[in-house]
């Protein structure tokens, strides 16, 4: 079975990897999908940051691709001819608007999303407070790879 | 009694016509408002674009009444003769801050809100997806009003 | 309307007495029905105690009327002819749980549930912390009405 | 994929029966588990009925199988060389409890858990409030598979 | 400042300890209050078998204390001349009872509460999974000081 | 012991002086401190102005000194010399942002956060819904302190 990631991923964090190697472990083929989010405003890092970022981060992991996109994630589960979509799940807040995201998706299109449990340990990574620490100089780099690190620290110079 | 419903609608979709006809048949008369909610930024549909799908959207309620306003809700509710507000609850994360603000606004005016369930057919509806998927073009027609599905298909050409 | 608002009231505290009272202004009248709950085991308070504490306590209201009943709810809101059902809401907990039963007893009987907001000053207060509280010997007098406070007393010593 | 779902089945709903379906789509095989949890009381059903109702209503799946368990559901899930656990999630009060039971069985055996969502429709379903309506006499028929309305009516006799 | 940190401790684990280690770290004396709560029915272990391992689990902190109690908590408080009272964070389910238990006793007593956030190590740890998981058996050594692991052991026996 | 309590204090209001006053009684000294958060958009008070309305609202504790600042909030405690941060608790939708914010806190730079319980008094009290009132001429003056309540009808001419 071939499965669907869809994150924003700005940056991909360890919590993230973890998920993605979770379900390339359960599942044939993973698609890790970056898309852009026009409701979380301008990104920190470009389409080309974020695929560089996801593909050396991933790189361990053979039944995995990086893809960006735009539109909306149904359509582009049925172009890559994914069946599933996967989401992981951190906490209570994150759970309620995921399940309405997977209702709402699988009435638009019939494609099921399942979730994954993020582990103890990544529970409390966000994007968002990376994003906000590293801006400040502050080390993130036991919270992400280590290509996002080093991209982190040349942003924030 | 009369009861004031407000909302951004931006658009107004079936969830929100639900609880109109619910409240519509609870109570002797219905003011919708679509009030302009600065902190949700730039609305898709103007305040005229908005007023036209209401409109539409509940004529066939005879005791509803549909007005727009960019005030405070609870002068509006004194100004329209509102003894009673009502707001429709979808989810736990709808909840709390839902009751925030009925406290909030008895507090500053003394006007109570009561809170009507949504069905679970429209439990995972909400304004912000449907904004986002008829942007990409996607098919919302399921969820909301014919006059809506419309205007929505207008303007993501 | 006549509206029926159901409850264990193992005792009647004040955030019940604050729901009856806002109930019976925005409606012509209210039910107030105990019900046995067998999931919440062996009540503290008798049926014939309860009726009379909810009595006592609600008598300043002259259009709610006490029933005490061992079956489904919606039977008898049937029985008791109740266009509608009501239930308060403190807190995020008790929001979902309540938000099911009113689905499920939607479905089983067509009966809406609404749901009005505690207010803040008793928003923490629970039948079970009282009879905790009450049966070591603490005082609760500023959260339950006097007559449930006296009764509360027998019963501890 | 061999995967494991865990429950107490008392008695199994059409929550239930979508969810299975789901993972037998998903997944090559599918085990369904009813499991004794104590901290939940005496069962209406025993064992018996619950292996008789779920065979009954799973039976049109082929790669179904129903087993009884009394132990941990971890040792369950190696003796059955299960790969993966799977639960469905319904609302925001399940999540937490499954995320934490997802996490230590994770810990005292390497097994994962991955979350199904439920379909709207069955969202509000819960084996409680069944067992609680039919024992009243209530008409749960809309709710659970048909031979386990025969095995309620029967039992509210 | 002394502060009281009550709780079932049915049994102690590894979560707890750590808030107590934070609290004698933060604070003059730490009173650790063993209490029977009622609502839980009867615990498996005795209150001479708590207070036994809660004193092996804690003898490496020379500022605390542990006491049993059978009382209401606030009256052990000012018996203790505790002038505050702590509670440990995991999950969002815990907070909300946490804070209504919180206000309810400043209202009956004065006495404030504060929270100290478990880690994320130990924030799936819970009593009642680690008596269910001992009972068939299973490994809690990891969740749990060694004193309460070797009791456990005992007692599954 | 010396704290720290951060905050965007825009502007600050009764529930944040309860917290201050709280942790003025608990600890030695308190550092109430405005920061700076690029995620909420641009503050409607200056840090001048926010400086000006904590002074003028906290004078009346003598260990609490308020301070601005622009960077991390881990980096301001080290260099104020605090040895914990407080945060205020209102409802469960703040919680678990707060505790991941702790935990994450706690990983950069060891510092642990404790938690307050608001007053149910204040618990429905936000910045963001006093600002929006006082934009459109409501009175907010029963929820933040006089000088604030001067300094909103001045922005709001």
């Amino acid at each position: 079975m071939r499965v669907l990631y869809p994150g924003s991923f700005d940056p991909v964090h360890n919590g993230h990897v973890e998920i993605v190697e979770l379900a390339a472990h359960l599942f044939d083929e993973v698609i890790v999908a970056a898309l852009h989010n026009p409701q979380k405003g301008t990104p920190l890092f470009s389409f080309e940051e974020r695929e560089s970022m996801l593909n050396d981060s991933l790189s361990f992991l053979s039944n995995v691709k990086v893809v960006m996109s735009t539109g909306l994630v149904v359509d582009l589960a049925k172009k890559e001819k994914a069946e599933l979509m996967i989401k992981g799940l951190r906490a209570v807040s994150d759970f309620e608007s995921e399940l309405q995201m997977a209702r709402i998706n699988k009435q638009i299109s019939g494609i099921e999303t399942v979730f994954l449990p993020s582990t103890t340990e990544s529970s409390f990574v966000a994007s968002k407070y990376i994003r906000e620490i590293a801006q400040f100089g502050g080390d993130v780099s036991a919270m992400v790879p280590e290509p996002v690190a080093k991209m982190l620290k040349e942003k924030s110079k």
